[in-house]
């Protein structure tokens, strides 16, 4: 996942280096390692981009940025061709003014005392590097990803706002896209609507779990040991910003199961067995095993509200700090594109190192 | 923390490669990266090993493994050098008839079906290279990265077993060793000595959560955005054999709080802020704040089970299996040292790194 | 060096990925792991740029390209922030009409074919990737690399052209900037420009050899067995466009003395011993000890030449190609910025690592 | 090449870590990432190392040593599993004694001073860590190497000897493992012989040049910009301990051609294009040509000889060291089973590499 002391760069064989603050002139990455000969324009990756993209309900962000992605390199007419994609997408609706008091009010559960601590100097215009911002390239490399991986299907939604879960028996794919939180369950997407409005009036904040399953991964991708599968997705999504907990398969609930609930027993099958539960969440040893992947993430609540918070300043002295700049009152909902793109990015990488990790064509 | 395709390796500037099935002559590891001029010898690493070794109550393994450590480079005269420190035990108690019939049969929740589905072939004794006998090599060298972030102290315990919590008002961190649990509640321990020997009557087995605690962690230490030390820590932990879960600070909780609730305000301290919670568990921005380090570990139940469960062969047709070999009613109780050494390697990697990435020196 | 499968990125600590083809929109590199609090901006890099840049004299391609490098990630307030420093150039004249035959016609000596036999397409236009105009993205990071090991004073020059090697008793520092070949000695540089004006008029080319001394390099810098700061350097500079030959001090010279003659006795002396000769080029065990660090490196003449040469097209059929574009007679001239950069870059990576690797201030 | 931090790790996709001090107990390496299903026992090993192994000619240290390599880990049944391979060595003849006065004279040429400077402690026996007894290490993982990357075949040998070349004219490879010296021209192989007695008797010693060609790489193996086929040899050869110079093809003698006589014309051949000349040495942008991989390693001579040479002792003082232990009177002789397992190792890893970049079996 992590290579070397590249802090800002993401994947083993298939790697992506963001850079950019949130009120720089522009974010951006490169994406390495793409196999040439795939067809890739700006339209492959724009639509993920406006599904992640502020303002579009008013239970998001009020900032506008129409996050337009441009390819400055590696697509030669219309296919990439092994060298490095150089994305950049511009910053438009920076508002800075919004921001001044950042400068030297440590926001708690920000990472502005953090980035101080260590670095001794911050960009503090909405959060610089530490913004949420970064993950709109994420999800730009994502829309890449998806397309090494083309035999994989990616299913992301909320399965859980403000404490209150969906409902398993009412799960809808199809609802999914079809109202403000990613939810598959339209009742609990009016529940969720009533709770935002709320938190919203109180100048407060929810927080959410993120689910996402992948189905097609062949057995055999991953590795074991340091890179298991598990581990790989564990790191990809708990690297999300507010992102606290993450579960493969049962996760948490497995360790209250005992051994013989929990065994995902085995049949004879068409390729591979037929698992009759899914209780390990698509790998063994770190290993796919050809059942779908799944995995859940927990986003706190947004730490940026109106509420007024005690704090300190950078010198020290006490303070109080109610942010009034525009927020995601719950960012758990913008972080659904973001948890699926990783989830892309780590098939595609595996997908990539699958082949030389078993020396296919070793005989060739 | 994991680097380049090496999956047998882990750490960025201290880096363990590991080697070794639960069967073969040996197991061992190579420590790279260890400052110079440390006392060291077997001494400081064989308690660690005896803590995890198996056999030491009824309520795990019966395998009896001296697990004898031996330092075979690395150290002149009591000291580190700076040079590769290879150590090695020797596997004695391998009793490989036991495990005959999982030459042809795959034991659901193993990693028997995967590894052949990626490699086509599999050490199948004791599970070979996906047995938790690895393990020991990670606690081995735990106890060198303990050398190197001495300031840094470990608080290891089970916080949960078979769904039973402990009462954290009864939280007694003398009590963690001495009960067969590493459980800081005696009345907890009592409670879930008696599930064990139920499970155990009935051949099947418990899953357990670990809890661990590093205080002392100086705030600076982790990186932003792909390298966050909460996603170190995800990966690390998600990374040992049967976790399925991985939470830092209150994790999944906090996604049931509100932001007015998860806000840990701060107040002006000594050495940096006093903070009045730490919902966070230590981190903001992927960066540490001083705050204790807070993670939790939800370990499945152990797969092998005497329960017969169906399964099928490696030819793919019907089978039953009930694991009769010597195993670990309750995996998560020997997890309890091993995932104290994964912190251990996460934060002594940290410390190296840190003052390289804010360039400490530059001005001399 | 390099790090994992990122092929387009350069560095340990500090890690430079460059992106970009010689005819797209831009071309642009991201540094990550500049340590924060460092004055930077656009001038402490332009100056390098404009040395590397073509079009200078007679000598070079008339290609005219600005070069103006633009910070857009990274520096805040004048002050690196320890987050990833993204530097883009706009390609301004492209001249595509130039290149068209190369789309079909393999040149000998370019990576025409080499590229299409790897990836099966390639960006024709000007070498695509392969083109030395990605060296300038070395150039610009390398102005960051000196800020942070600023106690090293590099100089590098030609010290052969086409065979015709400088007189070392000659050799004057000041000379280097004061002709149009970075030549310490002002008679060969006189001879150099009859010889290159009659390899133009001949439609030709020539070879050449660029030296570069490191002087301040502290003692202790570098690594042992597989990161010799010999090979970190044989690989920086072996990888730079039509690099065919490496050295360290005395390099294959040193092959041909006795060992009595090669050793570099050392005396008592300030700090560090005095040492009688540098044959070793200021390392030894791959390690500095404190030396200049001497370095040479062999230019194969530029393979773009007007002489017609036969070759085959991507059908596989006979073809004749004699490159008619604008092109550097003698690509080791420009490769003189490039040489520096490249040790800049390794240095300031061994500096970040050095106190890492042993561990200063461990007992701090 | 080399990945992260580790610096006694060598390799991408198929990596080799080495540990272990001349006169240690053992010394032994992991090679990870080899393949499953390869056909591996000590056989396959052994004779290679034998072929390095000191004592086999009175040109060579007397230090006597089996060098039986054992496997450890990683085999089952006979063949590789996906899992590292752990493999050591004991040491068996190790006199200490030879070497006391090393514990406080620096040897001038050796990695003493270096270390000293770096980590402020040694293992001075034998040179510790930094003698070439690491290499048996490198030529044991070659030999894995060669399995993985069977089409490829190596031909290495000396080219030179104490300044004094062979005839290519005579060239015979039969008579390379004939004579004492690797050396393809039996007439050259007598005068070296009577150089070394002479150079023996005088207590002093010779370098020597290594010429390694490979046959049989595919076209496309290899990648640019900063992990060019070029730069990585140059990195592997330029680490190998004496080494201090690498050629990639005509190397320096390239830098002396004009481009009309540099460039390798092209005419349709079989597979691929059939090449006028190999100038470039098998690679064209850092990929190689299919032409063969031609590499030259410059070693110096060694720098323990009996000659008394000033230097100064660990506390600063003046003294006079000369060696008397026993050694290599010159280090390029045995360096050639080195130099080629570097070049096995290089190229198994870029067949590897290579199927994952070109994203061979996408549509798979």
């Amino acid at each position: 996942m992590l290579c070397g002391m590249s802090f800002n760069t993401f994947g083993h064989m298939l790697r992506v280096t963001t850079w950019g603050e949130s009120h720089g002139p522009a974010i951006g990455c490169v994406v390495d390692g793409c196999p040439p000969r795939i067809a890739l324009s700006e339209a492959d990756i724009q639509p993920f981009l406006d599904a992640r993209r502020p303002g579009q309900s008013r239970h998001t962000t009020q900032r506008r940025e129409p996050d337009a992605v441009r390819i400055l390199s590696g697509v030669f007419e219309g296919k990439t061709t092994g060298t490095p994609i150089s994305l950049v997408i511009e910053n438009v609706d920076q508002r800075s003014k919004d921001y001044s008091k950042q400068a030297t009010t440590y926001r708690p559960g920000h990472a502005d005392y953090a980035y101080d601590a260590k670095y001794g100097i911050r960009d503090h215009r909405g959060g610089g590097r530490s913004s949420a911002r970064e993950t709109a390239m994420r999800v730009a490399a994502g829309a890449i990803a998806r397309k090494i991986s083309s035999e994989v299907e990616l299913t992301t939604y909320l399965c859980e706002l403000g404490g209150d879960p969906i409902d398993r028996a009412a799960f809808d794919p199809q609802a999914i896209n079809h109202n403000d939180f990613f939810c598959p369950d339209p009742a609990a997407a009016e529940r969720w609507a009533a709770m935002m409005d709320e938190a919203r009036r109180d100048g407060d904040s929810l927080g959410a779990v993120v689910e996402c399953v992948a189905t097609g991964v062949p057995a055999g991708w991953g590795a074991p040991v340091y890179a298991k599968l598990d581990a790989e997705i564990a790191q990809a999504m708990m690297g999300i910003n507010a992102s606290k907990g993450v579960e493969i398969g049962d996760g948490f609930a497995a360790a209250r199961l005992r051994g013989s609930e929990n065994a995902d027993a085995m049949r004879p099958g068409g390729e591979g067995p037929d698992f009759a539960s899914n209780h390990a969440g698509g790998t063994a040893g770190g290993i796919a095993t050809g059942q779908p992947v799944v995995a859940r993430v927990a986003f706190k609540p947004t730490s940026s509200i109106r509420t007024p918070v005690a704090t300190i300043d950078s010198s020290g002295a006490e303070a109080q700090i109610s942010t009034t700049g525009r927020h995601d009152p719950c960012v758990g909902i913008r972080a659904v594109p973001v948890v699926e793109a990783m989830m892309a990015l780590i098939l595609a990488d595996q997908k990539l190192l699958h082949r030389a990790q078993v020396g296919a064509g070793l005989g060739e």
